[in-house]
């Protein structure tokens, strides 16, 4: 895999900065500052996502000669950069997306946070910003949850959506690798990713711009793979689609949906019903989530489960012959969000719901894995991948 | 090709922000706040490129129901911006790279610039980002170089090198094309981009990462085109190459290099003298000096001059057999950089400089375009290309 190769390749460039000499991480220096003024909560109905935010954030502070300095947690409020700092120039930018969960009892729970910290160290050595010690940043997370845990809320299908960020904070303009680093936590209550709900959404099958390439960066999370999203999702937009859907090749092979990984259960050319996402070939996000479905399908062991190549005429034909039984896209925002309608080439393909019931949004096994993994945030199936903080 | 695909594009889908009610870039408008305290100037062999900043910048707001509000030209200063805006995140960002020269006169003048707003609209429209008036942004710089000119260094090979920037400023976390952003341009003396000055640098070829690919984003200068760019920069740097040399496909077409345009000027494989650089095909970033350079070779008329595709292993053959003559990297902030070696491979390919001087750092035509083109900049040969503000 390339992110294994280029991980290595940073690590040995940076051996020095692992040397005694300079700091890492550290959060029992955490420097606590609490908010004189807290906020008012927003009702859960009224939650837009991504638009509020707690009282407070992590921050902590990297240079080249020291490491880590002390982190912090402290009331939110606006960076003060200069404007030849080098995120605004080159996006030295990385981010993760989490959430914290409210069980029952009160605990806050996290959802396979290991796995958040871990990809975001990969994304920054993608792109020559610092590594950190996740365990430390996940004491920090817990920290702060608690402190901010009125924003969590209690209701399922909410939650405190983490946004874990690193930037570079050098102020130059010359292209180098940053000096100076600053990474930050916010977090904000938030409910279901779509305006509409748990309801099954509409993709338009981008075939103008491709988004990742072997050997380029579509598998780090960062800034720089989103911003060239953004015209293509308008564009489906304006044909009333919620996120377009990425190919990559002449022949038109599935990648991933704007925000989600991409999953189809199917009959297959040898009809068995089998559960197909593409594969990690370097050019599509590692996503917790998806993990997380194919996991839960091989223990299930109800069909098989593949990760593959298929491309969209393979697809087209397999919906026109009724071989298509469900289709779903799969991320922390969203967390599994079916999928009714795929337009590809000027053409609304129909996928199948459930066949059993025709009010609802969504077929028996996308429900299922949703249903699954909620369990598992919320506390109510007992679980290793939930982390109570 | 693609720029104008997207352009055409995105204009259909901002029709609207074109309309009466919204207001465009105005530089009548500006409002003029001078700085109490006037920083000390640095000496031109002390500069730094990209580390010094003038005494003013010029900012400008956007919103999608407003448009542009009234441009200013404030004391350079911080920006404050909450940690949840898009930038951060998403990397809503393009800049442009420009420069203004002193003539003998005393005039201040800029290089082209018509071209640098043009190609800044197509980065704007590639990630969704508002359009502006090319035009009425120029004359607010001729404003802020004439109110900053004590900074344009009047020796030749210095200049002061502007940076216009937007970021997409939406405090929001949702993966939306921004409805705030904000324009600003800043300003820094400098001189040669490269330490060694005009000394032929050594290339690595990066076989390992891809910088662009078709129906990417290669054409746009986005800065989420850059920071995927930090590693092989620094594996090129630990290999004691100055910058690496970008190829595409299995085939390793050349492309172009770190920071520049890429030319060569050989004998082809008709014998011909024949100046080639790759052509525009939407993931090479169209150069100011790189359109500079094939104009000017058209127009001395002594060689051919052609864009057109040309691999590594083409160029290693060429140079063994000693056709290859001059190879040279173009670039607003270097002009015109010779280089003498391109590590391919795990080898060494030795690239000629002055057949006639062996103490000179280029070759005698890489010289003739960074004279001519200083020429012009500095106002000491009359051509259209250079505009007195």
């Amino acid at each position: 895999m390339f992110s294994t190769h280029y991980l290595r390749k940073a690590f040995t460039l940076n051996s020095k900065r692992f040397s005694s000499t300079i700091s890492g991480l550290d959060a029992s220096k955490v420097k606590v500052t609490k908010s004189q003024v807290l906020k008012p909560l927003v009702a859960n109905k009224d939650l837009v996502f991504g638009h509020t935010f707690t009282d407070h954030m992590i921050t902590a502070d990297w240079n080249e000669e020291k490491g880590w300095l002390a982190p912090e947690i402290r009331p939110y409020e606006n960076l003060s950069l200069a404007p030849s700092t080098v995120v605004f120039h080159y996006a030295s930018e990385c981010f993760e997306g989490m959430k914290a969960y409210k069980d029952k009892k009160g605990n806050i729970r996290l959802f396979r946070p290991d796995m958040n910290m871990a990809r975001m160290n990969r994304s920054t050595a993608r792109i020559a910003l610092p590594q950190f010690d996740g365990d430390e940043l996940l004491k920090l997370i817990g920290e702060y949850t608690k402190m901010d845990s009125r924003w969590i809320p209690n209701e399922r299908g909410y939650s405190l959506y983490l946004r874990p960020t690193m930037i570079g904070t050098q102020e130059a303009l010359g292209v180098n690798p940053p000096s100076n680093a600053k990474l930050f936590v916010i977090g904000c209550p938030v409910g279901p990713y779509y305006k509409t709900g748990f309801a099954a959404i509409k993709l338009m099958a981008t075939t103008e711009y491709v988004r990742a390439w072997p050997r380029g960066t579509g598998d780090a999370k960062i800034g720089g793979n989103y911003a060239p999203g953004l015209l293509p999702q308008r564009l489906a937009a304006a044909r009333g689609s919620q996120q377009n859907l990425w190919l990559f090749g002449d022949d038109h092979q599935l990648t991933e949906v704007g925000a989600m990984n991409l999953f189809l259960l199917w009959k297959n050319e040898s009809n068995e019903l089998e559960l197909v996402t593409p594969p990690l070939d370097g050019s599509i996000l590692p996503g917790v989530t998806r993990d997380s479905i194919l996991s839960l399908a091989r223990e299930w062991n109800e069909f098989k489960v593949t990760e593959r190549k298929l491309t969209m005429p393979e697809l087209r034909e397999a919906i026109k012959q009724g071989r298509v039984k469900e289709v779903f896209g799969a991320g922390t925002a969203c967390i599994v969000s079916p999928i009714k309608t795929i337009e590809y080439l000027g053409e609304d393909l129909a996928i199948p719901l459930d066949p059993y019931d025709s009010t609802s949004q969504a077929g028996p096994y996308t429900k299922r894995f949703s249903d699954e993994i909620m369990d598992i945030q919320y506390g109510d199936k007992e679980s290793p991948w939930s982390v109570v903080v």
